[in-house]
């Protein structure tokens, strides 16, 4: 095993230096690693993988085996049959650990090409990736270990690998390109990822396209719309302002609709000690597993140890059980604009799947329970309304089955929605009627004398809710709207809705000229602002107007607008959407009665657009067979079912068991119910005792969607 | 000693059943007694303490001391002097630990009556106060450990200790009131507490004088009008409803400011790597013994602790490196609205001194210094407007001393208030120039090329400020204008300004009668709200007019308007001012024009009533004989000082020496600098190379304020 110190003596004495030489958390994926990096600020703006693959030849047991180690792009095909056929050695399959250990001292999330030295390189047969030593981005290799990364470039790496060779043993160089072609046919979806790229994309645009690896473009999207940043503790983000502006435009709505309906906002410690935690055992169950604890402040130890909340119920309800001593204290309606934690170990991914993120909990108490249904069901509608009448997301609204329902409460409706890139259902906004699961003596004893009872002795607890929305709304929305220019912002939460670009200025172009053009572009921003339209004026020199264009679409601004001396001469601005492209022209005197009209045009534009496509991948099936291959062709199956838990579990066991391979970023690959929609009427009627369960055969109750999940 | 189970068995034993018993964190003084049980929701709503005093009477050497118990509530003066001439003992001290430990084996802070019985209490002489006998409030008793606490009646009480009784020792009843007069005149400080209890007082009312008894009237305020609950977290607070708006309004007018300034908002993760935020030294040292650490997430253990931010800088700055690259991305302003965690051990104060609190934190970087040092006086200038416009709380805006400022700053501005009640002057909101100590290449390295450098190689490390205003300013707003009928809102932050109570409906009122006086309060309301005076009118039945004035009076609403019969008839209304009792008739037909001005009236004269107590407990101080004295009279003393940090040590010093026995809710009884005012030329021109400084006598260079504080 070569130490970092020995690495770099021996890269020194070859005169390579890093360009960087960074330490971060241990990786055990390319993307992981990837992310890594990203959130390290001394790596490199970009970079690209080096992946080191050892193959073992099928070789006589008593012999000792010669292993082939790959060294290729992380996004390069490199078929282990073509491989092999063409080194002419026998079913190179990828070599175990116990190998990896034996020859290299390392596992496989650590091994790299700095692996090789003049211990190993005699002993192996190396073959390198021939495009790797004529680019020019920086690569990343790990050195020594998973949680370390050294950048060369790829003149570097050969030189290095160059500098190991001896009279006998020579590193080979492969065109894996041209292999893939003589080979016979990879699998599709690997194929794909070949294409990923986007021909003649440029340093500045998202490089990746959403429908071939849309991971790695939801992280591009992202980046660079300067939207997010990652940081240095895994699972947790940086919401940079043109992200977190539209988390702020869904406050400001979401707070006047709440207060209109009686709500209040307060705030509640984010600490719970553990007794108070534990106190409803369902509860704390689909939880505790994601808990963080506080266990020292400064260098004292804590007596007990100190939770972060990873919701509110517990810390909130010791106190409702004060405060409500009386029937006139009911309702109680009180909302937390908060962070939560859950620790969870699955792969977090931005936004959808984070350890620390920001939401809005609303937790009521009530009289009755028709009160509290009543409610629960008044949220959900302000959930729909917040994705598709801010966001452009249409949603379903439906109930969760048991097996999916918030843990302690008595029900959970839920607004889904779908990912078509990815054929995903996400879970967008909750609303629970805890019934009175909480206010029971054992648990909070939130109880009142039941006014409604006439011996006057009579005691009633309370019927509880509880409701909860967070920055999910803005992956959800990404993952939705956005394309291979980068992101499309929905007009209602744009931080900016209109950007006003010059053009045709050119070094011949007069200093009178261009300032004539530059005013006009303010004073038609500033007129825009004036009737409260979010414009901007892009007046940053230095920069070419296709720049700036190029620029404004990856951030998604829905409308730009450009003037040209043309323009200016014509008393006109030529408009651009950003959801469609479509140019038009609009006469300045136009400006102020046109431009309100387009941004709802495109709302409503892309709503509708997001809202085919959900319908589109939404289907009836009414027999098992065609269960999986839904699922499989990206699309929601809406079955009708038996609504019984134990046929839910064997759902996602039947159809993960013949899943494509597991997507590490997919947090389940069986499919689990999603909703059972309030809106039955969209398929064909269930006749009760007549209609059977697609999947058991025991008699249907409803239409239920079922699908892969987030 | 007696074990919780042996104690509750000998009360079973005499049929006394404990009203409540409840266990709590652990306490060392009435206050934070007080404060667990408040923080407990199953402590009966009121209660009283009682204190159990163990003396040791003068004996000679070789006897065996009797200690005498006196039990009594904890607000009743025990002179021990007094107590010793009446008993006939010579020279009562307190019993120190080891005489406890040998009696009762427990220490000061768990001792209570309980620890007698059948063991201990023929060894002790027993007195109790023969007021508690008669009283029906529950008495809070430690049973058996400073952590538990049980409810008992007075009789119960006094059941108990006759159930000790011997032929030869019997319990000594003492009337503590009586025993008082006849003593020697106590101390005047503890005579006040005495009075402390307001005449009449009942239940709903403050219950306690806010100029004899400042901490505990503070704490019941917050109580009665709901803005604060106690947690069962020691140091975290709740924030109700009817405080947490006032926050809202906070941040609805700031963010208006900071945004038209360039500044955007963003959200941080509360996480940080001990590594990160170790970067700075100075910084973290003036951070570190209270930084709460996670280190365990479900039941793993966590690699490395990770700190939870006790403000930002170092979870921000990594990225500010990577993404300022250009001059071109200078300025960058950043505001966070978030919580922070600060684990003082200290005695926590509600909205002064929290371990969790709410705040805004806002980061720049600049180019320039120029741009960094006015950016800093225009933050520091909201928040005196914050104050001083919004909450009528007026601010000295100066800068801190070098001993004074931020951790790691280059100087820190602050806008320093004053609690009259306390004499104690309190920081209010800070606007640091962090220069470039955070930007340095050793530190987070934020460097770009220098646009102005001739050759076009230069580097320029960015001027960074940070600033932050917390929810502090509630608290300090409460102790500037609260009075002894409870709270008194400033009108333009409180979330009911004008509230409408029906009057003069009895029992004999008419029903039509009735809903007419109902009618024209909610219309008088609406007709307010129409012209966005947030109006609400009391139409609750079941309470009397008294009860609502009362309810409203001491939640601080600004305006009350009182509608009977006689005021229909005159087409009026009658209005009560909340800060001065004043009342006037207004005519309804005025009622639009005539609120809004009388709202500003109140508030422009609250503002004038803070001011004129403010100014008038600044006192010039030339003479280092009036420095303490002027303390000692609750003023704050502005002296010619010489800004030396080893002068100002030995000033705190000094002045600490020679105070008052420090109350345990102070931070601190020694002086320190408070600020160095902006405006200088309120006082005697200071002439340098004369003007001498009153501490040290070496030259002074500016007046200084300098006080007790917060």
């Amino acid at each position: 095993m070569s130490s970092l110190d020995s690495i770099t003596a021996s890269l020194a004495s070859l005169s390579i230096t890093p360009s960087a030489s960074v330490l971060h958390a241990e990786t055990n994926s390319p993307t992981s690693w990837r992310e890594a990096l990203l959130a390290t600020p001394s790596a490199p703006e970009s970079f690209e993988l080096i992946k080191t693959l050892v193959y073992k030849p099928k070789t006589a047991k008593t012999a000792t085996p010669v292993p082939v180690v790959v060294i290729a792009r992380d996004e390069t095909e490199t078929s282990s049959s073509a491989l092999g056929k063409k080194l002419n050695l026998k079913e190179l399959r990828l070599a175990s650990e116990d190998l990896l250990a034996e020859f290299f001292s390392l596992d496989k999330n650590s091994i790299s090409l700095l692996a090789l030295n003049g211990d190993t390189f005699p002993k192996v047969v190396t073959v390198i990736d021939s495009s790797i030593a004529s680019s020019s981005t920086p690569f990343a290799i790990h050195a020594s270990s998973s949680s370390s990364t050294l950048f060369l470039s790829g003149a570097d790496i050969v030189a290095y690998l160059k500098s190991l060779e001896t009279e006998e043993v020579k590193v080979q160089e492969i065109d894996f390109a041209t292999l893939k072609t003589e080979a016979p046919a990879a699998k599709p979806a690997v194929k794909e990822k070949e294409e990923a790229k986007i021909e003649g994309a440029v340093q500045i645009a998202i490089g990746v396209k959403k429908e071939v690896d849309f991971s790695a473009w939801y992280q591009s999207v992202l980046l660079k719309a300067d939207m997010l940043e990652y940081y240095s503790v895994s699972g947790c983000y940086i919401l940079r302002p043109w992200s977190y502006g539209i988390w702020e435009e869904i406050q400001d709505w979401f707070n006047k609709k709440i207060k209109a309906m009686g709500v209040q906002n307060a705030s509640f410690p984010m600490f719970v000690s553990a007794k108070v935690l534990e106190r409803e055992k369902d509860h704390i169950e689909g939880f505790s597993p994601e808990v963080a604890w506080v266990t020292r402040a400064g260098s004292s130890e804590l007596e007990e140890p100190i939770a972060i909340r990873p919701t509110s119920e517990t810390v909130m309800y010791p106190y409702y059980a004060k405060w409500i001593k009386s029937h006139r204290d009911l309702p109680l309606k009180l909302n937390l604009w908060n962070n939560v934690v859950r620790w969870e170990f699955k792969h977090p991914q931005p936004f959808l799947r984070t350890r620390e993120y920001l939401w809005q909990e609303g937790h009521t108490a009530h009289l009755t329970k028709a009160e509290a249904d009543k409610e629960v069901l008044e949220i959900l509608e302000l959930y729909r309304r917040v994705y598709e009448e801010l966001l452009a997301v249409p949603m379903i609204p439906g109930v969760k089955s048991e097996k999916e329902k918030f843990a302690g409460a008595l029900y959970t409706t839920t607004v889904e929605g779908f990912i078509p890139a990815s054929g995903r259902g996400i879970q967008a906004g909750t609303s629970h009627c805890l019934g009175q699961n909480f206010s029971q003596p054992e648990m909070f004893n939130i109880v009142v004398e039941d006014p409604n009872d006439p011996t006057g002795q009579g005691k009633t607890y309370a019927w509880q809710n509880s409701w909860g929305l967070s920055t999910r709304t803005i992956g959800v929305m990404v993952m939705v709207h956005g394309d291979n220019q980068g992101l499309v912002l929905p007009p209602r939460v744009a931080s900016v809705q209109v950007v006003v670009v010059p053009c045709g200025i050119t070094a011949k172009t007069s200093d009178a000229d261009r300032n004539k053009i530059n005013d006009a572009c303010d004073k038609l921003a500033k007129s825009l602002i004036d009737i409260d339209i979010r414009a901007k004026a892009d007046l940053r020199e230095g920069y070419t107007p296709g720049y700036k264009f190029n620029d404004w679409e990856q951030k998604g601004v829905p409308i730009r607008l450009e003037i040209g001396p043309n323009d200016l001469a014509k008393q006109q601005t030529v408009s651009v959407r950003r959801d469609t492209g479509a140019k038009a022209p609009i006469a300045l005197a136009d400006l102020k009665a046109t431009v309100p009209k387009l941004l709802e045009t495109i709302h409503n534009d892309m709503y509708a657009k997001a809202l085919n496509e959900y319908n589109a991948h939404l289907k009836e099936v009414t027999r098992w067979e065609d269960f999986v291959p839904t699922l499989d062709n990206k699309c929601i199956a809406v079955i009708p079912w038996c609504e019984r838990e134990v046929c839910e579990d064997d759902i996602k066991e039947r159809s993960g068991r013949s899943a494509e391979p597991q997507d590490e970023r997919a947090p389940s690959a069986g499919a689990k119910s999603l909703a059972i929609p309030f809106d039955q009427d969209r398929w064909t009627p269930i006749e009760l005792g007549k209609t059977k369960c697609v999947a058991c055969d025991q008699d249907a109750k409803r239409w239920t969607m079922f699908g892969r999940s987030y």
